[in-house]
């Protein structure tokens, strides 16, 4: 298609664009080694799954016999990867006088990646019992295996769960990237910076949103389209680290498309809430809820004849 | 950032972990290569893909100048990766007693493969009216060849119909993986198991969830948000095998957001779902059914003065 | 596996295939480079966000010292592509008698593509106020650095920018492969088609459907969950062309879950629509609007002795 380009009109477009990078918008910053790369992030949790589950997820790059031969390499690889994400997050850090030098950011980053290392026979351990109650759970679930591999509940709790100790440690960015990367895979959208016990399990998952400052109990269960959220965000910004979301105690089960709003509501130990509840108040331990006056109207056979009115109630048969 | 890395610090996180793998978690196999890989599942789907839509899917690992040189080759690669994937997954069968050699489970895995290659003509089949069924109800779609391009919905139906012949083979792990490669892409979350008949047509389809013993008859059309689900799962693993789910027979059309739930709830010819429904109990033939008590509140102009009690409710508004 | 295989029943599995694809389906197109290819279009718009948000995304094929020194080799490379895609497109115009010759085809794409990067600083101009809508309205971001790594809500936004420039131009399929793209990876399902003003903020995303014909205002804020549909598509490709989705006037806040729906509904400006809600009929400017009735029913303790009725309704609970 060489012909039709016009090598003057190219210039002019790049030209033009270069100008209009000029004008400092806050989509515009130059400089790509100042933050977390989000192709990087991605492959670092692809890599810390590996570790996680071992041997559950190869890394075809290499021919191996022996995985544990790969093991330790794997640990390295993803130590160095985590450090340098970590020390590019902390440049956004928003209280970043704490961190007066290079060095000291060095320092900070390393000590936050030994940390987070350390903790991983601790995340492991949640993470065995998330599966369980997976298992125990879902009668459609053939095996412990099936679920590791193939079910996005227990993928988007992993990813979480990694996340949650970067944001105990004050990462800024790097735990919300990973989020969000699970976000996409699963369409379960857990903020890193709600707290959730063992034992939870999600399942289908599509839908689901649990708000930054949720606290969830042992043993929850949630089904897809469940909202866990905030009420009121005219505060907008002002509101940022109020307590804006709901507490969820141990033995909770919230069925599916159920919303539980507030921050200072709280569902009290083994109630049950019913799918398409809507909930903006506390509710007593031990209770189950639903939605009262939930009739359905049913008509017969065709709709010749009918009134104007009725007529406009039937479109919503045909809502899309 | 050498500098700050101690070697034997690293070293000390690998030993921590590598002890941490001994404690023999359900999340611990060191054996990778028992189990079905999920990247090769995902490329195996990726081909099958060209194969069903000989033409629309381009393998750009070649140059191709007439494509029919290329589909035996194609065929062929795919046959070989697929009867690897299936006899990797046949080590789950629960019954592992029925196949009692190595060469026995190498002769199941070619005989599934040769009977799923041998029915790729009736897949296609079913494929050309699910296609035709997306193109006739959305007047959005511009041609068929946007909808093949595009249409998460008809993406969804084909994964489905691929993993349904292997989960009626009794293929273990392998036919969930491929439908959760298909949530994953589109939120629509249709297990294998389901039994779904000609002419389906999926729209915009996030949140979509079909359960392993729903029964879908012909012609059925679905809207995003549907959930075809399961009515208490109490029981758990015990409930594994029983009908949970419910019947839905031709012609039904079920708009957005609706939930139909329970394995003895039978949803009859020609009826239509409103959006939103919530339905637990059978529906005759030639139904409209909505919410019944569908009212909404109205309150104008700005909020001051108002009482305790308003204000509580206002929150509503603010839910996110 | 060599063992098991017959080559002459591969050989059967390939030629009755290929006699299934001299059925000529709809399904079946051989020719592979007669239209928009589905991987390359998901490169192209990877490269467009290099361009829209400069300094973000890098590209890794490069070793980078300073981007400006790359910019104008992306920008020329994504031209050529974009040019080739358009080129491609434009065989599925359904009045192809209006491009006459293969030059006129040429010079066609050619054409549209030098008016989207003439538009490239409009699209950015937009895309900042998006931006910012999402910062001011989220008190969990972090920083602006955050939303533009992370947030889905504006890689959505931002996708439907680039390919509402192309939906202008008339190109066929193209533009919603690039929405389906990101409806992928974000659960936000934007029409290409759909016109929207500035400062549109999306939270959480996941569900979101927003129709074809969709008119909405500035200053608009949608949460996950959200239908800005169609009612009754009985008519099906009958009603393709005709205005079947809302108007949404300026600074209208949409919450979670709410469904708006026809094409002669119109939610005035400033309105709040609670979550849940499910609207097909216009609402005034300055209106609150939320669920009437929606009261919750609660019950305590056990449920032994209770009455068949009761179970009956209990079962609600159970629903997954």
């Amino acid at each position: 298609m060489k012909e039709t380009v016009k090598n003057e009109e190219i210039d002019h477009i790049v030209k033009k664009i270069f100008e209009d990078y000029e004008g400092k918008k806050n989509i515009d910053e130059m400089d790509l080694f100042s933050k977390p790369d989000k192709e990087e992030v991605q492959e670092l949790v692809t890599s810390l799954f590996r570790i996680i589950y071992p041997g559950f997820f190869r890394d075809r790059s290499y021919k191996i016999y022996n995985p544990m031969n790969s093991f330790a390499v794997t640990i390295e690889d993803t130590f160095y990867h985590l450090n340098k994400q970590v020390y590019l997050a902390l440049g956004f850090r928003k209280n970043s006088e704490e961190i007066s030098s290079e060095e000291e950011r060095k320092e900070t980053s390393y000590r936050i990646c030994k940390n987070f290392f350390d903790r991983v026979p601790l995340i492991r351990e949640y993470i065995e019992t998330d599966l369980l109650a997976t298992f125990d759970g879902d009668p459609a679930a053939g095996s412990l295996e099936e679920i590791i591999l193939a079910y996005p509940g227990l993928m988007a709790i992993t990813v979480y769960r990694i996340a949650h100790e970067l944001y105990k440690e004050d990462v800024p960015v790097l735990p919300r990237l990973m989020t969000e990367y699970a976000h996409s895979l699963t369409g379960i959208d857990i903020h890193p910076g709600a707290t959730i016990g063992k034992y939870f399990f999600i399942d289908h998952g599509t839908g689901i949103v649990i708000g930054e400052t949720s606290i969830i109990g042992q043993n929850v269960k949630i089904y897809q389209g469940v909202t866990i959220g905030a009420l009121s965000t005219r505060g907008g910004q002002k509101l940022s680290g109020k307590k804006r979301h709901p507490t969820i105690c141990d033995n909770v089960t919230i069925y599916a498309n159920a919303s539980i709003l507030g921050g200072d509501t709280v569902i009290g130990e083994n109630t049950v809430i019913g799918g398409n509840s809507f909930i903006t108040c506390s509710i007593d331990a031990n209770t189950r809820v639903s939605m009262k006056n939930l009739e359905m109207e049913y008509k017969n056979g065709d709709h010749e004849g009918k009134s104007e009115e009725v007529r406009q109630s039937d479109e919503w048969y045909y809502m899309i």
